[in-house]
């Protein structure tokens, strides 16, 4: 998996049936390269997120063929700044 | 997935039996690397489009087994720039 | 497959469900790269390790389907440095 | 797919019998990476081509496991240049 | 596939059940990069080999599942420098 942070949503109005609905999210990666994933988790711009790729994110979608090659497997925690010095 | 835009379309009239007829698009990804993707939609050059990659496209075409491993999945809105200060 | 060395532990509350239980950790890659991989071993911070990568991760954990696309196979045996000249 | 152009054969005597009879070409990608490609449409050196990858690529060879990551699918036709001004 | 030049082999005592008992080669490739590929033929450090990635490799493992996504499929013939000029 690689980690990435979400920095938009992607619409597609005119797009190939099989899409599943849901979200689209654009995710600048750790590497500093973009790639597109899938949501299910209802992520926010900002979040730090863990993707996974390749036939294994279509297999997400039991039941049907998605045409779908990065999902958002999860959203990473991240330590909230300690207040310091008071 | 990966954002791309059209910048042209491929011939090649001495193929395999097994690529399926339609387009061949050119495409430049996101990240400035060229690819060549199978196109169900009928998306024209300049057209900023979303590609799926791998085993997935394949799975796209039900029923027989083709050699596409990039798949144009959609067309992506861009916004219409505004007509400000008027 | 690639070498790589454990550089930390990711957490992830908020998670799809079919991500099994059992850590996930954060590996330098030899080529310098940063990616996440779904650890069987309980291998420590500083290990080196091998990472197999794709469907190949996920075909793992058999008996369900495990969006997971890195993989430990191995801790990679160091030679310990021998003192010399004494 | 990714374009290519060939630059030559591979040749290996040694080899895992799983390898199908045939040419192995090796081709320098647009990106100026190389890989060697099997080829079933008998390429010459020098010729354009579109190559599909990974799993997709294996799945060419009906009826058989074959261990082959990178398949010509195409000779891309190219324009001859024009005898302009004249 | 890639072509690749062996570097040296890889111990792992600690590992993955599913992991076939053979070599682990560490081959440097064609463009810089390291990888670990598991070799059926027996070859030598220094030997120029052909290698296939991803589920293709694995499936070069029949009758179980193997996490091995990079197989060495061949040693490529290389010419033997002739004598010249005598």
């Amino acid at each position: 998996m690689i980690k990435g942070r979400v920095i938009g949503k992607i619409w597609s109005s005119r797009r190939v049936d099989s899409v599943p609905g849901g979200a689209l999210l654009e995710v600048e990666t750790d590497g500093g390269g973009h790639l597109v994933a899938y949501d299910p988790l209802g992520c926010n711009t900002g979040e730090a997120v863990l993707i996974t790729q390749g036939s294994v994110a279509a297999a997400y979608f039991t039941g049907k063929t998605a045409p779908i090659d990065a999902l958002i497997i999860g959203s990473i925690d991240e330590e909230t700044p300690t207040k310091s010095r008071k």
